[in-house]
C-alpha cells in the first residue's frame, strides 16, 4: 500500500487556492454552489445533527473529559427592581468532546500544517494559522448522505470495517445520487448507536468503522468540500497500516479537508430511506473561538 | 405607561402552541416559510454574524468573564506511530458572554417561565424545561435586517436611545422590505462599534440604545419568530422603567421568544446599502448543550 | 438504633461557642492547645497527607470529575527582554475531587446548617455562612492517628465495615495514645490502598469502611476537633441505616465537625508502627476559596 | 552592574543537593530546623496569610483571571433516603492568580531549569521536572517576617522602589531579629494596601515596590529556604534593569529558591510590632498539583 505521506504528496491541496489560504477544500463551496444547493429545499423538513453535550456524552475521560455544565445563577436570591429574574450558566468542555468539526491546525506531521505552514504556529498560545475560526464564513453547502450501514444492511458497521471506494460507489448507485464539487460529505456507520444504545462510553471510542485510506483520492476527485461522520474520527480504527490516524493526516494536513465527527445521522437516514431523496442544504458554522484547534457544532440538515 | 406585566399578559403566548411547547415563536417558522426563505439565496454571499470568542472579548468581569481557551496538545512531545501530531483545546466559558441565543428558560417573572412552567424548573442542576437544546432543530428561516443606525444616519445610536415602532416602520419604508411571520429579525444599532472602536468592555456593557416595551406588541403583531442585536441585551438601557429588563420579561417569558445578542452586523449592513437586498436566508443553530439557558452562535446570513 | 435525628440533636453543638459561631468543633483547639501540640515536633520528621491531584485520581466522573490541569504558557513563543521565560496554568476541578476538608456548609438536613442557620443561606452564589474560608486560621494542632486497619492486620478493611467505638478505644490501647479535646483524628482504613493498587475508581468509591453512627458520640464526647480519613467520606457506606449519609448529617450540621476526605496516611502509618509515635503536629489550611463549601488541601503530619 | 546571567552563575546551587534534586533551597530547612521552629509556637496565636480566593480578586485579566466559583449543587431539588441534603461546588482558576508558591519549573532562561534541566521537561503536558508537588513534603519551618513599609514608616512602599541588602539588614536590626539557614523569610512592602484600600486589580499589577538584584546574594549568603512577600512578584517593578524579572531568573532558575506571592502580612505585622516577635512557626503546604508550576496556599504563621 502506498504510504500516507506518498498519497498525502500526491493529493496535496498546498497552494492551490494561494500561498495564503487558511480554509482548504471548503474554498470549493463557491457561491453558486450556495445558490444551487438551497435549491434542495423543497419541503422544508429539518434535522439537527448535533448530539447532546453534557455530562452523560461519549467521553470516557483522559485528555478529553465530557462538557461540564454549571449554573452561575439559578434566579434564586435575585433582587432586581421589577421582579425580574434569570439564569446563567458556564461551560468547561474541550472543545471536540462532542460534534465537533475539526479545525485545519488539529493535524499535522513532518513539522508542517495545511498549505505548508509550519507546525510552530500551533503552541500554548493556540493556532495562529489555521484556527477554526478561519472558517467562520461557513461552512454551508450541499450534503449528500452516503448511508453505509444501511446499505450492507446493518443496524452498525463493526469496529476495524472498512469503509472502501467502492462502497461509496455503490452507496450512490443504490441510492441514485452522487457528490460533487463542493458537496459536504455525510457517512453513516450507524456506530453512533454502539453509544446510544449502551451508554458506554469506552466501548464507544475502543475503534470504529470507517473510511480507509484509498478514500482520500475518491474525496480528492470529487473535489468534496467536507466530510462528517457519526463515528469520532470519520477513519477507520483500528487503522489499516501501523500508522496512527493516517487519514487524518492526508485529509488535514494535505488536502485541507476538515472534518466534521460524532454526529447523529440517525432521523436524518430515516427520513432519507423513506423519501429517497439523500442530499440537501446543510448549515453546519463553527462557533468562532479565537485560535482553536476545532469548534462544537450543530449541523442544520434542511429538505 | 403600560406596566410589563399588563403588556406581557395582553401579548401573552402562553398555551398557544400547546401546554408542553417549549419553542415559543420559532414555532411561527414553518416547513413552508423555510422553503420560501431558501429562495432568498440568490447569489451565494455569505456573511457570519458572529463575534470572535476570546479573551479580549467584552465582558469586563463580574458574573461573566470572557471565554477562556486553553491548549491541551499543541503537537509537541508527542511520539504516535508514523509521526501523526495533533492539537487540542478546552474552553471555559459563560455560555452568553459572546455571541449567543438566551433560551427561553433564561428570564422569569412571578414565579413562572414562558407557557406558564413553575421557574422551579431552572436550578443548580440546570433548565428542566425550556433549555436551548430545545432549540436544537432550529433556528434557521427569513433573516430581515432594519438597519436603525442608518436610519438616523449614525455610526452607532446612544446608550438610553430607544427604539420605536416607528423606527422600525420607517427602516421597513426606507429599506423597502417587510417584515413577517415566522420571520428573524435583526436590528443593528451600530452599538458593536462602540466596543470595536476602543476595546472598552466597560463602555460597551454600561448601557445601550435598543428597543423598548412598544416593539414588543410590533414584534408579536408581525409573529417574528425571533429577534438578534449588536447590542449585548437587545432592548434599551437604561430602561424606560425602573424595572430591570423589562423587554426581555415580556419577550422571553410572555411571548415565548429567543433573543440573539452580541452579534457583528457591520459586514452585512455595508453590503445591504449597496445592493439594496435586506433579506435573506439565515441559519442560527444553538449547541445544543443539555439543560443550558444559552448557547454561543455563529449565524450565518446567506444572500 | 437511635435515629440519627436523635442522635444530632442529643449530641448538638448549636449556640456552643454562640448563635454567630461558623467554625464549630475547631473551636476545640484553644492556643494551648496549639502550644502543646507543638512539642510533638521531635525530630522534624514530616509527612504530607494531600494524594497527587491530577487526571488519574480517584472520581470516576458525574458530579464530581478529576482535576484538569491545562497549561497556559510554556515558555515557548515568548519574546521577553533579557531572556526571560515563563510557564503557567489552570485548573479545573471540583473543590472535593481530591483531598479536601469537607466546609460546614456541605451537608444539611430539615432546612438547617450547623448553628441553626438556615439552608437558605447555600445558593447559587454559594455559601453565605459557614463557608470553607471561615475556617482559614487554621486547621492545624496535635494529629492523633488511629490505625484501624492495622489493628485488624489487614492491608485494608473492607466495604461496609464498621468502625466503632470500641475499635477506636482498642487502637488507643494498642497503640498507646489518648484521643483528647482539641485533636485532630485521623483514621486509616486502609481503603486508599484499594484505589491505588488498581486506579479502579470505580472500585474505590463502590463503598467503604468507615465510622459507624455511634463513633459520633466517642468523637463528641472527646472533644475532637476534627476528623480526617483515607477513605472519602469518612463514614461506612453502605449505611448502617436507610438514610444517605447520617453520620455526615450528625457530624457535620449538628457538631459542627469538618470532615477530612481522600487523605494518604501509608507513609505515615509505616512510621508510626516503626516508631510506636502515633501523635504529631498536624497543619492542614484550607485555601481560602471565598462563598466555597469545601477546600483541597495537602495536610502536614510533623513528628 | 552585575548581569543578572553574572549573578546567577556565581550563585549557583545547581548540583548542591545532587543532580537528581528538584527541591532547590528548601532542604536548608533540615529536621533540625523544624524542631527549632516549633519552639517558636509559644502562645498560640495563629495568622492565616492567604488572601481570599474569588472573582474580586487582584487579577485584572488577561493570560490570568481571577477565580471563578460555581456551585454544582445547592441541596436544592435533592431526594436523597433520609433528608440528607449536600452542597458541592467547582473552582476554575490560574494556579498562581491569588496566594500562591511559584514552583521551580515557572521561571528559566537559556534553555535550562533550576539544576540544569532541560527546559523542554516544561510542555503542554505539564512540567515533567520541578513541578510544585515535589514540594509536597513542605514547606514549613521558621518564618521570620522583615516589615519594610514599617522600617520607612509607611502604610506602603511605591512602585518601583527597590527593597536593598541594607533595608533588609536595618529591618534585622530595628526588629532585633535575625535571618538564618533554612528561614522562610517575608518581606512586607505594604503593596497589599494598594488593592485593599481600592480594590484596583489594574493599580495593584502595574508595578510594585520589591527587592532589587543586590538581595540575591544577601538570601544566598544566609542559606534562606523560601521568600514570600505581599505584593504579586517579590521583585521590584519596574525592574532595576532591562531585563524582565530577572530576581525570577537568579532566585527561582540559579538558586531553586521557590517565591510566595500575593500574601496578606497586615494582622502579622499589626501583632508583631505589638509584641515585638517577629518569628514564627510558618507552615504553607502546597497542594499536590501533578505537573504544576505553581500551587494556591494560605499559609498559617503561628507564634
Amino acid at each position: 500500500m502506498e504510504s500516507y505521506r506518498d498519497l498525502g504528496a500526491r493529493l496535496s491541496n498546498w497552494n492551490r487556492w494561494g500561498p495564503e489560504d487558511e480554509r482548504g477544500t471548503v474554498n470549493f463551496i463557491t457561491p453558486d454552489k450556495l445558490v444551487t444547493a438551497a435549491r434542495l429545499i423543497r419541503t422544508g423538513k429539518m434535522f439537527d445533527l448535533g448530539i447532546p453535550f453534557g455530562a452523560d456524552g461519549p467521553q470516557p475521560g483522559g485528555g478529553r473529559v465530557n462538557p461540564v455544565h454549571l449554573m452561575r445563577e439559578t434566579g434564586e436570591n435575585q433582587d432586581f427592581p421589577g421582579g425580574f429574574h434569570f439564569a446563567d450558566d458556564y461551560i468547561f468542555m474541550p472543545l471536540q468532546s462532542a460534534s465537533q468539526w475539526d479545525g485545519l491546525s488539529h493535524v499535522f506531521y513532518d513539522g508542517h500544517l495545511y498549505n505548508g505552514y509550519s507546525s510552530a504556529h500551533v503552541d500554548s498560545h493556540g493556532a495562529k494559522k489555521l484556527s477554526i475560526d478561519k472558517m467562520g464564513k461557513g461552512i454551508a453547502g450541499r450534503g449528500v448522505l452516503l448511508d453505509i450501514a444501511r446499505l450492507k444492511g446493518v443496524d452498525h458497521m463493526q469496529a476495524g470495517e472498512v469503509i472502501t471506494p467502492e462502497d461509496l460507489d455503490q452507496a450512490m448507485a443504490a441510492q441514485g445520487v452522487q457528490v460533487g464539487t463542493g458537496d459536504i460529505l455525510l457517512i453513516r456507520t450507524g456506530w453512533r448507536n454502539v453509544f446510544t444504545s449502551s451508554g458506554d462510553a469506552r466501548a464507544f471510542m475502543s475503534g470504529e468503522p470507517g473510511i480507509g485510506l484509498a478514500c482520500c483520492e475518491w474525496l480528492d476527485s470529487r473535489e468534496v468540500a467536507a466530510i462528517a461522520c457519526d463515528n469520532w474520527a470519520v477513519e477507520v480504527l483500528p487503522s489499516e497500516t501501523d500508522d496512527a490516524l493516517p487519514v487524518h493526516c492526508v485529509l488535514i494536513r494535505d488536502l485541507g479537508m476538515t472534518l466534521g465527527e460524532i454526529l447523529d445521522f440517525e432521523e436524518l437516514s430515516a427520513d432519507c430511506t423513506q423519501d429517497g431523496v439523500y442530499e440537501f442544504f446543510l448549515a453546519a458554522p463553527p462557533i468562532k473561538f479565537a485560535k482553536a484547534v476545532g469548534s462544537p457544532i450543530n449541523p442544520l440538515a434542511i429538505k
